[in-house]
């Protein structure tokens, strides 16, 4: 299995940037989040004066097996019709891209469909679906190990074409599903407290899906190890979607981290990696009940709290202008001493 | 005094808004706060298709008499100092204007000095500053026309110049004095916790704001009515801002609510009108303890939530893409019958 080289971006600049933050025309801290969001942006950067080049939101999409035991309300077509609508530019991911300058990647990790791929979908098509978890592993060793393979070299494309700043999104119907069970074995959370409505389960709906998850953790038969776990309960999109963040943080790639299924993916990530959070910058907390949860336990805080739940990236992409924001801030606004005006702190 | 003709738009089309956001390809609800900012838009705007059209920051400046006080930390001076870095280009609204394509209206209300009018700053000048509000009335009753009539002027030169949304910013060294007494008088809300840090007290700083300002109160004579307690401890910049914002709301323009401040003038202005309350996209929740609470007041939920206590409209322009979005969806997300994808909900 591919390893990687991550980095803590060297601390050394750290104070330079909080000194020239803190020199321009405002009170001290008077821009918030955005000043913590330029020191990270330039600490990651390793400069003065950041740039966003060429943001793109990879959407990956699969199906998974789990689906099966009825754990969501969507029915698992969904998963293709939905791509297909990515395709036409109607979805809320699309007008999105548009709004902020996003090109849009829609991969195919492992949808349970034949995808047009002359009408620009990526393939990467690592089997029709998931097995269902109920009964055995979601993917095997090999099957991980492709996935994050092709999550590299969907970021390396991306970073070809000149872009270091990546949203990650995702379209899978039951990957709610997966995505409890990481978070309860990868950040030792109780599973109630990680199981939610996904696409629109009621109360009865949310019991049988934890009924059902719960089982899955009984059947488990594995040694519990971050790997494993991912292995065993993931999604073939969300694996690939761990295998592109890492690359990402390997790279110097900033990360626009989207909602429940993201943060997961990144909380996988992490487990395997712990210094790939200090790449992410975290778009947005939905309104599933886990999400605040896993956010807390990758002590992140995210930009926006608008009640979103659509996923496909529709979150981070929303929160790409405050990013933006920041790095305006550090190249724009003028300090104290050029624009003559009496310090006030 | 003016008065203002300002009407609950029609809630006849907001069945055929919720239909149609409703049948967009996404979950119900699962955009969240865009569908109900959308509905809003579309209410206001009485269309389906609703627009945004040559957004504007309207910043508003004066000077205050009770800085005499020693309320504030920073010197008088930084307020038109700060102008000046505006019209240089190097302040945080600045660049923020320039990221989400505002324009930038500077308005001298009432600063205490002589501003180069030649360089585009909009001269309504009503006095060199209010008068120290410990001692006196802030204003005279012709002082408070004056400050409408001149915010009803801007507005409507913006208006004239295409634009359907407006967002209103202020600079004024003391002015979260006069914040603090118009919240504590006209939402009832006690004193202590209308009083803040401003542009950065210490805590014994703040302990003698809160002083000064109690002594204020009681050494008011008026009749306790809104218009009075807005002539009295108000400042000039931002009675100009209530008159700005009632006749947005008269002529059917987006109100963008910035921080601390603002969100006082719409308390105001609420106060005089409530219905200007339906054109209000509350853009920010500040730091400044008492903010939470003035928007409670008001029933408000604010977009953003990133620790800015700059003013200026920051707050409120950071949130504008949000409002954009909101827009777009309506738009030119497909339906799901028209896109046809299962409708699962």
């Amino acid at each position: 299995m591919r390893t990687f080289d991550i980095r803590k971006p060297d601390e050394a600049i750290k104070d330079a940037l909080t000194d020239m933050i803190d020199n321009l025309t405002k009170p001290k801290g008077a821009l918030g989040v955005l000043e913590e969001l330029a020191l990270q942006v330039g600490w990651v950067q390793q400069t003065l004066t950041p740039c966003l080049r060429r943001p793109q939101n990879v959407l990956f999409a699969a199906d998974h097996g789990i689906v099966e035991e009825g754990v969501s309300r969507s029915p698992k077509e969904i998963t293709w019709q939905q791509i297909s609508n990515f395709l036409h530019g109607g979805a809320g991911v699309n007008f999105l891209c548009r709004q902020h300058g996003f090109t849009l990647k829609i991969v195919d990790a492992g949808v349970d469909y034949d995808l047009p791929y002359d009408k620009g979908i990526i393939n990467r098509k690592v089997r029709r679906g998931t097995r269902n978890f109920l009964y055995e592993a979601a993917m095997t060793e090999e099957e991980m190990k492709l996935c994050l393979e092709h999550g590299v070299a969907v970021t390396d494309s991306c970073i070809a074409e000149g872009s270091n700043v990546l949203s990650f999104g995702e379209m899978g119907i039951g990957n709610t599903s997966a995505s409890s069970l990481w978070m309860s074995c990868l950040a030792h959370i109780p599973l109630e407290q990680c199981v939610g409505a996904g696409s629109g389960l009621d109360e009865e709906g949310i019991r049988h899906k934890y009924d059902v998850l719960h089982r899955a953790l009984d059947n488990y038969r594995g040694d519990g190890s971050a790997r494993d776990i991912i292995r065993y309960f993931g999604g073939l999109e969300m694996v690939m979607a761990v295998g592109a963040m890492l690359r990402a943080a390997e790279r110097g790639v900033l990360i626009l981290v989207d909602g429940f299924i993201m943060t997961n993916c990144m909380l996988a990530a992490a487990s395997l990696y712990p210094d790939v959070k200090h790449y992410a910058v975290y778009g947005h907390q939905g309104d599933e009940c886990g999400h605040r949860l896993v956010l807390q336990a990758l002590g992140a805080r995210p930009l926006l709290n608008l009640g979103l739940r659509l996923g496909e990236g529709t979150g981070a992409i929303c929160a790409y202008p405050i990013l933006e924001s920041a790095v305006r801030m550090l190249n724009e606004m003028d300090s104290f001493a050029h624009a003559s005006i009496t310090k006030y702190f």
